[in-house]
């Protein structure tokens, strides 16, 4: 390869027009899980690579009524409603001087918007900006989903603050009622709308008037969210042969070490906390090195194995099989220009992380449509699936330190996911590069295993 | 890279479980495009690798009654009824033994499937042979689409070969009437099922507990496909200095009669046949070939242009900059091995057919949202959008003959797609080499412009 590619990929991978610009409007009863979908849309679009933003108009109201009662939200109270109508006029504005500053692809307006004229009123303000408004309406008649809800978010939310959470819950369901009072679903009167309805967590979807790519494929990733509690383990595969030269890609088998981890690894899998009568599925790549890694695993449990060719490591191209040095060496130029930007710099005829990404997005779908499932993967691809999860920002998640021989327990949360560490007691080489040298591959030291250390990102 | 990888991409890239079997259940009116959907998911499953099969009752009862007239589908007549009967239980059971035989993941059935007694004794017969079912209801109400149907489709259709086609589409319209009488749609009886529910071609979809990642794919895809008519215009690269020296891959600039090509290619278009106000957008890699190629064709149209990471070249890997030759002899087995087997042949570190079929995957997707559309894009690439859209296995798709300045156009059908290729009076170097041989790249002579072959695939 004589020239190193140009990577604009993902703009065309999603956009079907430079100038599509969305409004996501939220619609539905509280404790229908908007705002977990909310927020899982706008982590799944700033992973793709579109700016995309929520605007929460609670938390515009909360500026002025901090923590409102019930009959805040009374349709009778007129006083509430207006001071309501002036959070959404706040939002609206945000959201639009957003767009106009060119920064913004998809604002996701997060509220009940729960009445016909609310609704007309968002797709009116949007179309004189040229914006184009998609609804997303939450239905749910299931009362332990919604108890679920009320339970483990609301009695959380800010407008609860320092509350007994029993008579947060009663007030919040009292709130529900005042909003079913006036909310109408979206029927045929707005047929003209682009929406899609979510009927008790996608068991039933409908979908309507969808005319651009981007809309089509947020719309798919929504239809594909689940909210079964789960968890998501993550760990590289044992130290390889290639790993101990300090040589990058390749196929190599793994190292002695690299076994006793493969062996370890049900152990360690245990240990992490799995419920009784838990049906993981391995996911693997299809190199040697993670086949290989999840084997024991496998045969001591018996669990489904799925091997992966999107989970195969970054594609080094020219550079696959030499060790940093070497690229130091050979490739001076193309060494500090990916040190530059790590995210998008692709190694002559291989990959950049922004190629890895956009052949993870089914890996992603998938994951989103799965429960428990146990990856196991190479480095930079593991940084990828990290960073859709804790949102961690493209320049950071190429040089977040993942060391061999240690599992990820991720569990997604209403707002958020947890993370646990669990490192196995088997020494291997670290195989991290810091910004700026070509060291790496120094033992690491036998250490105590350093097991719950709990995370939250949110 | 020290060896090959395997590929075994495909599948694990589609099917959530090995054993997944699925029987796609169209359900419909006459004349509501159910058979134009069945065949092209059945082309898309074929291409994407995922054995797939069409049974249509139609023509399982077109063997004791070739040509009904519209009162043999009565409800009443019982004759016809017993008839009807008897063909959709001989569909049913060559598809369950299709499956029984191991060669089956998909199968559809294309019938009218209009009472819900039929669908219950659908779902029964695959439930019992472990085979899940996926229900596909097309629904229209638009006059003007159903009587094109009505014209362009059912006229022909081997019920009313060598009849006066005003008479068969009277007849046609008494038959659906017939249908009409006894018609139940899908509804909360049937909340159970897994289905989707096709309204007006698209504009409006419902979809009901969908399980497995295999449908939800699946049903991605039928949402997205329209039938407005259109378009579609193939073209590689004008020739480019890699192919004066007979080199593959690279990044390299089109030569001098590449240049003509790209001059030329507006024109060529224009003779091809393009409607008054016809808007087409123009995609190309992000290679410079294909930019170059396409720059005068924008500027002189002022068509919307854009560029896909997606639509690059295969990827040589090792081999990219080497001739033919050049990998003969450095890597003697590799080239007999592709030879053996050049759909799922990767170039070590590169990529094989296989897996440029799974990145252009989102393209076709894009594609069948789209309306006229012109590719500039490379030998392997064409290859495989040619494959889809005319229905090529995948063992000849590699080695099919796309010469270089031609302009191919595709336009899709109710069954098929037309193919017409325009071939520029511009002389350019052939690409193609013959399986078995290392030859290629002789100048091919100057001719008169080839137009109008026209040839169907059905």
């Amino acid at each position: 390869m004589a020239a190193v590619r140009r990577g604009n990929g993902h703009k065309s991978y999603f956009a079907s027009s430079d100038d599509t610009k969305i409004c996501v409007v939220m619609v539905g009863l509280p404790a229908r899980g908007k705002s977990l979908i909310a927020g899982k849309a706008m982590r799944y679009l700033a992973w793709v690579g579109i700016p995309a933003r929520v605007f929460n108009v609670g938390s515009y109201r909360r500026n002025n009524t901090p923590q409102p009662t019930a009959t805040f939200f009374d349709p009778h109270n007129s006083e509430g409603e207006k001071m309501r109508r002036a959070a959404a006029e706040a939002a609206m504005s945000d959201m639009l001087r957003w767009f106009a500053s060119g920064k913004g692809v998809v604002a996701i307006l997060d509220a009940t918007n729960s009445t016909r004229e609310r609704r007309r009123w968002i797709y009116e303000s949007c179309y004189a900006a040229n914006v184009e408004t998609l609804f997303v309406e939450s239905i749910c008649d299931e009362e332990d989903l919604i108890m679920n809800n009320i339970l483990e978010v609301k009695t959380t939310s800010p407008d609860y603050k320092g509350q007994d959470p029993e008579v947060a819950a009663l007030d919040f369901r009292n709130r529900i009622r005042n909003y079913e009072k006036v909310y109408e679903t979206i029927d045929d009167n707005e047929k003209h709308f682009t929406y899609v309805k979510l009927i008790n967590v996608g068991s039933t979807v409908i979908i309507n008037q969808i005319k651009d790519y981007l809309s089509s494929r947020l719309v798919y990733y929504i239809q594909n969210l689940h909210i079964k509690p789960r968890s998501i383990w993550l760990s590289r595969h044992g130290e390889s042969e290639y790993n101990l030269v300090g040589k990058i890609g390749g196929d190599s088998s793994i190292s002695e070490r690299g076994e006793a981890y493969a062996r370890a690894l049900p152990g360690l899998l245990k240990k992490s906390g799995v419920p009784p009568n838990t049906k993981i599925v391995i996911w693997t790549s299809t190199l040697r090195r993670t086949i290989q890694t999840a084997r024991h695993l496998a045969a001591e449990t018996g669990f489904e194995k799925l091997e992966w060719k999107a989970l195969d490591e970054l594609d080094s191209g020219v550079c696959d099989g030499l060790t940093y040095e070497d690229i130091a060496q050979k490739y001076p130029e193309d060494f500090a220009a990916r040190d530059e930007d790590k995210y998008n710099y692709r190694y002559r005829g291989g990959e950049s992380y922004r190629d890895v990404v956009i052949r993870l997005e089914p890996i992603i779908m998938e994951l989103e449509r799965s429960e428990n499932v146990i990856i196991v993967t190479h480095q930079a691809v593991l940084r990828c699936i990290y960073a859709y999860f804790l949102n961690t920002p493209q320049e950071q998640s190429p040089w977040m330190e993942v060391p061999l021989h240690t599992l990820i327990k991720l569990t997604p949360r209403a707002y958020g996911t947890d993370e646990q560490r669990f490192k196995a007691d088997i020494p291997a080489v670290s195989t991290w590069r810091a910004k700026g040298t070509s060291a790496k591959h120094q033992d690491y030291p036998t250490t105590e295993p350093k097991n719950e250390v709990p995370a939250t990102s949110a």
